[in-house]
């Protein structure tokens, strides 16, 4: 195992993180996938942000969904116009506050960020995984996390935390590393996804698997991108992302630039202008297979799968305390789906806060910066600061 | 004009409509449009079932939706297996009643089951339209619906009928053409479509013109068929008509002929059976360019386009009473967008029975065979018997 540029980044405590520099840890050893596959080594991109504590007990681990990476916060000093993901949470004197904690944001395996995934060399081969990169699930993520934590020397985290896909970790976390966290916190998330979410899910990948430029996913070699399935698989993600109520009001029935129909097949209706670019920009910059085997990771968490049905059951070793937020006009992981988490743990007298914020925008809500919503995760964070000292 | 074959089917009285025949009537002057272009002649497919009265009063117009036809109800004559799409709806001593009414199903211009469209020859190349056929919209059907209403001798429908864009066409009737029809007839309709409706048709559109074997729409003569971004399309409209609850009761989590999950990008789920499959089956029979048109007319239909977004004001000089349904888990068009219309309506002073059906099959309930809504629309239709008396 060797780290490279292991250290915190300090600057910038007035008006956010700052700088930060991307770091890269490399592991020799075989890693065991659920799948019954096997990686021969592997490697973890990832960020920090504040210090570690001398009890390496201020440690927050905050995981990403389908497109974001390890760039949670702050500034690329390679790329400073590239703000993290999630940097109106995260930062001095933010709801996760790195004045207290010591925030680790890292990618996961499969994707196309710096971590070991489809465009990283298949050591059998001597060329990229492509199609051949193993499927990999939310368990392979966490037990990737958990050896990184390792690494960096922190046997428990004050907190593990992400929403949507993101909060699928920080439930297996605490399902499969009981003893190693404090807190959960699960937002916008859900115990498993409906039959609708998958469907969703396998158009998108239907989009990208026929695509002739998919080429079966060795398409590098190729010298090809599948853009056009990419982009569509974006755009219905997109849709799904944004309530009915916020579309309608962002854009309506308003026609791009345009005083009448065009009575041909571009562009009418600044819905479809939006689409367009969306689906465009994340075509250029997201690969095709890890869209695939991320889709899959969704899929096919079921923490129940192993107890009949039974979320309780599955939940029955858990001892961290839970915040679980979900979101009114969330129409993809609705409140509903929080309330069995939440149900779920109460079976098991476990401790948990559960908040439904009434916001607007859907599922991206966990996004966005919404007072309600981030002055409970700071409350909430006040707390788990109590319990680190 | 000529006609074919223009006669009634009086088969099957006790067991449903029998055997039916398609009948086609060609116009032979030019056609405009509301794009400004014009067609130079065109032709219409169309069924009819049960008998003209001697006043010619009895008439009920159905409209079909997106990938329906004229073949409303009945089996054909070539294709016994083909059963009409409302068969459980119209039909000797069915809710529309063919012992009383005369009903004509009609295929509607640039669809793609016999009427002018795409796949039509245009006579100005001698070549099939296909990219090259002009847009068309719900006013343009029912112009040439009208059209279809002269040559039949019929002046003033008992009825138009039609759920869905069927629905839009009813409503455009009785805008267009106050004076001939008593009865609109909407079901599972909307007055216009939301950013969220035009998100998932532009989604499809763009999987179908991205698909290098549309080639423009010309893909005729290079002999190819897009057929893969069609399914993608149909597998898009699918999960719309669908409600949530429907598709986790019908197929919830349940894994395809398989006990544990595959871990590669086969078929896991049902549900992704069950789409693949009817992706697959369109795209076997479908037009691709009749599905970008009619998802076109689906996102310009907008009455209150001409009175500045006032639907009630497009609804002043409506003369006919309404009947119009929603169904509770229809999330494509729900029951918000139908008190749209009768509010509308009601500010006019019109009559309108408006039945929220609480039905769990989501869109596709106007399809299905209901007590509680087929019941509705019998009574409704009794009403309408009354007044051609």
């Amino acid at each position: 195992m060797t780290t490279k540029a292991i250290h915190s980044n300090a600057a910038g405590h007035e008006a956010g993180i700052g700088l930060v520099q991307e770091q890269v840890i490399t592991f020799d050893h075989s890693f065991n996938l659920v799948s019954g596959k096997a990686l021969a080594g592997f490697q973890l991109a990832f960020e920090t942000y504040g210090s570690l504590n001398a009890e390496k007990s201020n440690a927050v681990l905050i995981c990403h969904a389908l497109n974001a990476s390890h760039h949670v916060a702050g500034q690329r000093t390679d790329t400073p116009a590239d703000i993290g993901w999630w940097d109106n949470m995260v930062g001095p004197g933010k709801p996760v506050d790195t004045n207290v904690f010591f925030v680790i944001g890292v990618n996961n395996l499969g994707s196309c960020f710096g971590s070991t995934g489809p465009t990283s060399l298949n050591p059998l081969t001597g060329e990229p995984y492509g199609g051949d990169f193993p499927v990999v699930t939310v368990e392979d993520w966490v037990h990737a996390q958990a050896q990184l934590a390792d690494a960096l020397g922190i046997k428990r985290f004050a907190a593990v935390m992400g929403g949507s896909l993101g909060g699928m970790q920080a439930m297996q976390w605490a399902i499969s590393y009981p003893k190693r966290l404090a807190h959960a916190v699960v937002i916008a998330s859900t115990p498993r996804l409906s039959a609708q979410n998958i469907a969703f899910n396998e158009v998108a990948r239907r989009a990208i698997i026929t695509d002739p430029d998919f080429c079966d996913g060795h398409f590098y070699k190729e010298n090809k991108i599948p853009k056009r399935g990419l982009a569509v698989a974006r755009m219905i993600g997109h849709i799904t992302y944004l309530s009915d109520d916020d579309m309608a009001q962002k854009f309506g029935r308003s026609l791009r630039k345009r005083e009448d129909y065009s009575y041909d097949f571009g562009v009418d209706f600044e819905i479809e202008s939006y689409l367009r670019y969306q689906g465009e920009k994340f075509s250029s910059y997201f690969d095709a297979n890890s869209y695939l085997l991320i889709t899959k990771a969704l899929d096919y968490f079921d923490p129940s799968l192993k107890t009949q049905g039974n979320l309780a059951h599955a939940f029955a070793r858990v001892e961290s305390e839970f915040l679980v937020v979900s979101f009114s006009t969330d129409w993809r992981f609705p409140p509903e789906r929080s309330h069995e988490i939440v149900t779920a743990l109460m079976q098991n007298n476990r401790r948990v806060v559960y908040a439904e914020i009434d916001a607007p925008h859907g599922h991206d809500a966990f996004l966005m910066d919404d007072p309600k919503y981030h002055e409970l995760v700071r409350h909430y964070f006040q707390r788990v600061a109590h319990a680190i000292r």
